[in-house]
């Protein structure tokens, strides 16, 4: 097996590596951005020591390039990465805490390693070949649990002082709202995220047999983000208002964002995203409604993200090259 | 008169102008960011043909350089400037409706001129010469009757698609709440600015006699900021409780900023920041409370902007150069 010369430099191939909690993505991208072929691993788990997490990362870039000399690998992790890309501080669903894991990867590979956290390779990947590409600025708003953020100025994302730039889901749009994990109140992903989707959907689940009520078997407490995004592409009224809540929450702080960054395009990525228009129709009327000077300036378009769950894999390899 | 070597290329001078509502002020600035000289002039107002403007500011520049050619030229320009520095595109005291400023000025003076917004060149003069200084990153908050801002990554000022980055003012944090000029509600200058220092002292001025009542001759009416920041400084209780209410809603506007943009420092400016420490000290105490990984994070100073009303020249000096 050999890599053709788009795949990389000279012979050689460029990888990039998604870890998540679960699952280890590897993929060869070429220079498009083109995924050629993937090779999947298990993550051991967030109590062992960190050396088995490691091994299957190697695992798993080593038989994606195959008899491929690597070029160069990405590493996009689920986790809490230091300003200069060299340490994972902390993973909710992985070992590392403060560990060197660009030093070790790149050391037992061989080969130049590029890390960064899975939101931000997912936003430059989507600024380099998705939804926001042909820009200068983009914002990637993801929509999960919570809220995942990214503001990629010139091919680069921000990073900031501590590496925590983006954290767009902690700033407060509701004083005294929602109390929220990180301690504080009334944070945008209180408000805008998937645990806000199914929170307004329990809050309003009434006793009549809907569609959504069937899906959760009568019980508010069962009900989850994908049963909604069902629920309202059945027709579901209580899950379309749901939607329609969360979508008028993200055009709300989407405003606030445009305001301070003046972005020439928003990307929605993340699960609540799948429900598309019906989520961005409402976002992109609040938008609208919320942005100071909107009908003075190019207000910017709010997309879905394209690239799906590869983009991670992908963005750790655009940003690989870049540090080439 | 000739200019040192300091003062600019060859033996030129680069020279800053900042022109506002009533007033031009030029000034000649050396390598070390340092004003050598300056001259004034007056803006003839905001109902003439724009020519007189511009008379006023090459007479201004013309002064202020003497027998020294001009190596550069800053323009700082109290208005909104385009993407690309081209034009102002409108200014609440001055003639300009999307008149070609820059290279109207360029072609009259013979020599490269840059254009910007007066609150970035104070922005870009404070990290390049002031409060921010040494940093990659700031945040710059002028508070007058309202909030102006900059975002400087690496020395230059976050402009974005419409030249309309860093309206922070106009972020909502408060939903429903105070109506904003603007035409939106809730925008955070409408809790932390002049405007809003007045609004609390008003609102807390009682019958029995304090400082405040006298300033105002006992009219609430008549309040000004500068009689609430004389107040304060004289013990007046109602003055200092209406600048911890501007200095608590600093801290919490800050937090979503630096939640954003993860800025190594945060330069406040303008009248209101004249407080000082009555000022910053809730905004400090505000920041850390509100700010999302506080305990996990270096919370980056807030600060009082240190060059005053020569910043705005002296930053269009700094943007000159950078594009010379």
């Amino acid at each position: 097996m050999s890599a053709g010369p788009d795949a990389g430099g000279a012979d050689g191939v460029w990888v990039g590596v998604d870890v998540g909690g679960t699952k280890v993505l590897a993929g060869v991208v070429d220079a498009d951005g083109r995924v050629v072929r993937t090779a999947r691993g298990e993550t051991p788990g967030r109590r062992v020591d960190p050396t088995l997490v490691e091994d299957a990362i190697v695992d798993a870039v080593l038989r994606v390039a195959g008899e491929a000399p690597l070029t160069g690998v990405g590493l996009a992790a689920a986790g809490f990465v230091d300003a200069v890309g060299e340490r994972v501080m902390f993973a909710p669903h992985l070992p590392w805490r403060g560990d060197p894991v660009r030093e070790r990867l790149a050391s037992r590979l061989g080969v130049a390693l590029a890390l960064d956290n899975d939101a931000n390779c997912a936003a430059l990947a989507e600024s380099a070949y998705g939804a926001a590409r042909d820009t200068t600025s983009s914002l990637m708003i993801t929509l999960g649990t919570g809220i995942g953020g990214a503001f990629v100025l010139e091919g680069r994302v921000l990073r900031g002082r501590n590496g925590m730039a983006g954290e767009f889901g902690h700033m407060k749009v509701v004083p005294g709202g929602q109390a929220c994990p990180c301690g504080g109140e009334g944070c945008w992903e209180q408000y805008c995220s998937g645990h806000a989707l199914v929170r307004y959907a329990r809050e309003r689940l009434g006793r009549e047999p809907t569609v959504l009520g069937e899906l959760c078997g009568g019980d508010p407490a069962r009900l989850t983000g994908p049963m909604v995004t069902a629920a309202a592409a059945d027709g579901d009224l209580t899950a379309r208002q749901a939607f329609w809540m969360v979508g008028n929450w993200l055009g709300l702080g989407v405003a606030n964002l445009v305001a301070a960054f003046d972005a020439e395009v928003v990307v929605i990525g993340g699960g609540v995203s799948a429900a598309g228009e019906r989520l961005l129709e409402p976002a992109r009327a609040a938008l609208r409604l919320s942005l100071v000077g909107a009908d003075h300036r190019v207000v910017p378009p709010i997309v879905g993200a394209v690239l799906g769950p590869e983009a991670g894999l992908v963005g750790a390899v655009v940003l690989a090259r870049s540090q080439s």
